[in-house]
């Protein structure tokens, strides 16, 4: 080591060799010993800040271990004979080099002298792609057309969509390896190809776009940078982390049961689920086709507009732009949810509030389910009967019960979500109806989701139900957390929608 | 700010904000003034850790600002009331957070209450793709036949070579837009893939692979881990730096004049350039038919010899394995890698040293890069007759110079080219020449290199002139910087190098 004026402290080069070999070795408890028992204990690297030594514990002790390394440069910075910076550069065995910065304090503990970190900041090589957000990613994949009102702008196709010359994966690896190369892209790949658009690359989804969560179970979770250690929401899982990181500025994807809805809350984005038929679903992988819808997510509501420009036909049906809003499904969110639709609702001034007879909400959700699930193992139960393994838990339960619904189930179910899309069409008239976009900010990764899975789709399920085009817009919690309040009009009105949301953001 | 005990010291936090608007407007002056002016003073980032105030005030008047952002969270740890550690979380405008560590230490100086940071290290956000390495990479691009010698590996495939289904891009964008879709793979990527290597992308070369350097004037020099802020070694810089970075086990080239022995030595890889025509060239963009070879990158020896395994013929020539060395070959080496070969060298024991006749290597390297120059508008300058501003200004050089090149000067060129590869295959015979891989370490970015290039071409040339493989392995010089050692046998003798390669590595 070599370092500054003052002499390095007795103890301390101990202590950071016990480190370095107690984290070559994953030994926890020397590991959670050797990091100071505080509140203000701080962990960051790529995936985020974590505060507190007991956010650190946790993340140590689902982590299996870190990259093997070696030390190739060591400084150390001594403030006084109790605090010193170790500033370490690292070779990764597997390749390339990172950087760790630890501060060092002096306790009274016996352990290793009384030293413990109170802050480390580490950085590893990126790897070639995130495989949790893509896979795969060009510079650019397809370049755009030369002319066209979306030259610059770069899509994250999720991996549901036909490009010419790839496969299309579906989340599961099964799939993808049987898959055939498409000849030719989807229609709106191609549509936003055409209006100068780069296609920057393929992105994960949720098997089969069958979860809202994010979670893929083959390629895990694409982060959320806004809200660290989170679920990033799904079935667009890639697509709107891409979105998030800069990686894309549009993020291609389908919204079934809230599938671009949910990732937009949770991850502070914009978003659009389009009126269910009024884009071409030529070229992508189906779900259940009752409800199956385009959608796009971005950072800003302009670009959410320009993209509707090129891809949506003109409004067929006009309305107004009153917005109305339901306690009934307010109180359906978590408090810090209904919190911030509040104060957004709050904020626009003349929104009428109204009570809707809702009382066949729950039925109606277990009617979109049951549907969706009949549908979903009609279009995909002839290759998925002898390979429900090759399916996460999380999805291979999903199907596994989409498998059992028997006709005469589904048939009724279907008469409900007629009835309920009826209902819902002229509730909504030609108004637009003020929800928010999910129950919950983004889960923590690792907690149970089914619970979470089913509250907000007792919220997205209205515009499934109603085949309705919903606009997802960004807010934010009083902690922080982003989240999100969808505007919902009658179908058709999408245009109208993005107007709205424009004059609204 | 929150922080523990100790309250923020007066000053502090003015400071930090200085320094933050300082780095969004790029007041260069402003941040050298808040770095303390000390040789132990630290930055690091994604790219490497700089060490001294001088070295950090060069990135900072090099860098042009750093990417616009806000503060989500700031931390500060006071260790005494003269020294503090100041963690924040930063949201990018381009998206994605990052993350910034400093420690702050109060000095004399009366700007700024005398606070100065003495380290600091800041992360941001990945790329999808550094496309300084990567036109397009995938989770695989391609993936390898299920059983083979190589499955578990992947092929970063220098943008020279045709794959089914991508362009060849040969490092130029107007070359890349105008190229068909590849409809079959180079001999050699199908080989690989056979024997069940995955392909991971398609790597950046120099334009046309026409320099040693690695500095694309397009898409940026890759970086190189080990030799932080200097150049990567081309032209098959992409595969190297890939290879370097875990992002990809093998690194497929090609090796001219040095391709594939520069970035070896460059970034302490293995290497080997193989037998001119010993591989099949199909589906591998020419550049000087006479001296063109196939070649690959590894991080181990045993890999190297591998994949020499799969894609050599058996060796048709027998020899020994008797290493020879020349002084006047090493003495065209700097001292520092002269010295680290002599050290190599001298832990093997029984190397015959030998003075050869190399009075015309002068003459004999004239006449290669004039017969290299003259193939290279023969097959290229057809299309760059019209596009010479296409090319980068050091390539262009080149080219503009190979188009001035007159037939009766060509063949004068291709006659010594033709007795210095007898005269230099009778002086090898069945031994094993051992030669400095490139005459120095890599120079630092932003240096002049054609002196460079010259000095490194002596000695590169030889193996070039007689057709012979060579195989680079990585050493060190006494600064820690990465070196070369190249063996050269005769033509047809590739797997007995490489068998000796791995029995010295």
């Amino acid at each position: 080591m070599n370092g500054p004026s003052l002499p390095v402290p007795p103890g301390l080069v101990e202590a950071f060799r016990t480190y370095e070999q107690a984290l070559m070795s994953d030994d926890v408890e020397v590991l959670d010993r050797l990091f100071a028992p505080a509140s203000t204990t701080l962990r960051g690297d790529a995936d985020g800040l974590l505060v507190g030594h007991d956010q650190i514990a946790a993340f140590r002790s689902g982590r299996g271990g870190a990259p093997a390394r070696r030390l190739v440069q060591t400084h150390v910075q001594v403030t006084d004979p109790d605090h010193a910076l170790v500033v370490a550069v690292t070779e990764l065995a597997r390749g390339g080099r990172g950087q760790q910065t630890q501060l060092w304090a002096r306790t009274d503990d016996d352990f290793c002298g009384g030293w413990k970190v109170t802050a480390a900041h580490v950085s590893v090589p990126a790897p070639a792609l995130d495989t949790r957000i893509w896979r795969v990613v060009g510079d650019p994949l397809v370049p755009g057309a030369p002319a066209g009102p979306l030259v610059g702008e770069s899509v994250a196709v999720k991996d549901l969509f036909a490009v010419a010359g790839q496969k299309v994966g579906a989340g599961n690896p099964t799939w993808e390896a049987a898959a055939p190369v498409e000849r030719s892209d989807a229609t709106v790949v191609d549509t936003l190809v055409e209006a100068g658009a780069a296609l920057r690359g393929i992105a994960r989804t949720d098997e089969f776009a069958y979860s809202l969560a994010g979670t893929n179970a083959h390629f895990g979770a694409p982060p959320n940078p806004r809200a660290p250690r989170r679920v990033p929401g799904g079935s667009s899982s890639g697509s709107a982390s891409a979105v998030s990181l800069g990686h894309a500025t549009i993020g291609l994807g389908t919204d079934t049961g809230g599938s671009i809805r949910v990732p937009a809350a949770y991850q502070g984005l914009t978003g659009i689920r389009t009126t269910h038929g009024a884009l071409p679903m030529n070229g992508v992988l189906a779900l259940s086709p009752t409800f199956d819808t385009v959608g796009w997510l971005t950072r800003s509501v302009a670009l959410l507009r320009e993209v509707g420009d090129v891809l949506l036909p003109p409004d067929p049906v006009p309305g107004g732009t009153d917005l109305v809003v339901v306690p009934e499904l307010l109180a359906l969110a978590e408090p810090d949810v209904r919190s911030a639709v509040e104060t957004w609702v709050a904020d626009q001034g003349l929104i009428v509030r109204e009570g809707w007879p809702l009382g066949e909400l729950t039925t109606w959700l277990r009617a979109f389910q049951t549907w969706q699930a009949w549908e979903a193992w009609a279009v995909r139960g002839g290759w998925l009967a002898d390979r429900l393994d090759t399916l996460g838990a999380d999805v291979r339960t999903r199907f596994r019960h989409a498998a059992s619904v028997e006709k005469a189930e589904a048939d009724a179910a279907y008469d409900v979500v007629c009835s309920a899309r009826t209902r819902l069409r002229d509730l909504i008239g030609d108004r637009v109806l003020v929800l928010p976009s999910s129950s919950s900010v983004a889960p923590l990764l690792g907690q149970g989701l089914q619970a979470v899975r089913d509250a907000t789709m007792r919220l997205t399920c209205v515009a499934g139900l109603a085949g309705a085009p919903a606009v997802s817009l960004p807010l934010a919690t009083r902690g922080g957390l982003p989240c999100g309040v969808s505007l919902v009009a009658a179908p058709g009105r999408d245009r109208a929608l993005l107007d709205l949301a424009v004059s609204l953001g």
